[in-house]
């Protein structure tokens, strides 16, 4: 059987250690393709380039049998130019991260590791977005690798629902609380209550730092946060229809 | 009765035609503030600034009654700088657009102007995203202006579902076809085929330029694309839970 050809993203950059461990266990999947950012882009959401031009390098960074790919573009640059460009036939699989961060709840819909996976997704490749609750470079990735070998056998051997690719939010170990397994789960109803951070540049001029604290108004006990509070990790199965069904029949009573 | 406060952003950038059409409509509709790209963001997504600062200063662009910021940062960024710095109550409408260009079916993804409707409704705010089916400077934004108006009347006086706001598509007139009316649709299953443009710079280095194809796979009737191609107006309620609830009794079998 031909090995399954695995795409690799993120939204950190090339050099991050997340990338570089989730690029380690890959090895032993697949052949590996990596396309990433050559420097961060958190935050970029689904942003496309397409005002500007886009620079993408074959680098070696480390000494594993994977070809990399360096990128000037976001996250989801990095897929379609991957898909459209730089591979030739269509991956088995796309995984992005792992992100140094959550990407639980409402954050899915900022987060560019998550949009590299939806990008994945509407290319018709099985994707997964893989996140860690710790947002330091010296994060401690290995307490999630026997899940995430776990979670990428099954979607290799099962495939996933069309349309539908998978947001696995790892929570971070502390002395003795332990990961307890994988719950399946809803995005919890969760937001970010920003403040802005006003400061004066030398000239006297104003400037902002965007900065919030994310607040969960959901009491269920089927929620992303919930499972990552329990020390679970959390998957949410997440759709690029974005239609909002269940409002257009009182829709069109009133327009 | 207090006039409603109602913001106003776009991708398009503050002093595009779309927006300074849009803002002429609202200002008889209330009180106006503005805040907005200073430059193109299309394509941006969901994009937020976090890596950088924001600039956002007070500008007079025009001799109406609106107050108006221009901002440095993404469309997302515009809504949240406005709610949570500039403006001290919260509006009672988001409008962003009129965006020069589709932003039917698969597009709300990948747009600034549909994201930063998200974004208002995410803060709660009723919120409406409209662009016109031309993407050129000149474009002509008069025939939607009547139909702008019933929607944003509408909206006003019977609010709209939590967590939800509107895509509104209006589609390009062209000699004897003129808008018929207004449809409540579903976002149609249709995707980019991408092309890199490949070049090389004068030192010989390879860049790219994003460039693609729209196809629309969906052979639906209830259809945003549908509604367009049939010369109506397109409204598809859109919604920021991403979790594809059909999926998740799957993924408890296989996880």
């Amino acid at each position: 059987m031909k090995k399954p050809l695995i795409l690799i993203v993120n939204d950190d950059g090339i050099n991050a250690p997340g990338i570089r461990k989730l690029i380690s266990i890959m090895n032993d999947f697949g052949e590996i393709v990596v396309v990433a950012p050559d420097g961060p882009q958190s935050g970029k959401g689904h942003a496309i380039t397409i005002e500007s031009t886009i620079r993408c390098d074959k680098v070696i960074i480390d000494d594993g049998p994977q070809t990399e790919y360096s990128c000037s573009g976001t996250p989801v640059d990095c897929v379609k130019l991957a898909v459209n460009k730089l591979i030739t036939r269509k991956p088995d699989l796309c995984v992005s991260g792992i992100n140094h961060g959550s990407n639980s709840s409402i954050n899915v819909i900022y987060s560019g590791t998550m949009s590299a996976a939806v990008e994945g997704a509407l290319e018709g490749i099985p994707s997964i977005g893989f996140s860690l609750l710790d947002y330091s470079h010296e994060a401690d990735f290995s307490e999630g690798e026997k899940y995430i070998r776990e979670i990428t056998q099954s979607v290799l051997d099962n495939n996933l629902p069309e349309g539908v690719c998978l947001n696995v939010n790892i929570p971070k170990s502390v002395d003795d609380k332990k990961i307890k397994g994988i719950k399946v789960c809803r995005q919890a109803k969760a937001n970010w209550v920003e403040e802005f951070d006003e400061r004066e540049d030398p000239k006297g001029r104003k400037y902002y730092w965007l900065t919030g604290k994310f607040v969960n108004y959901d009491k269920g006990d089927d929620t992303d946060e919930r499972a990552l509070e329990n020390h679970y990790i959390s998957v949410v199965p997440v759709q690029f229809d974005v239609t909002a069904y269940h409002a257009i029949s009182k829709l069109n009573t009133i327009l």
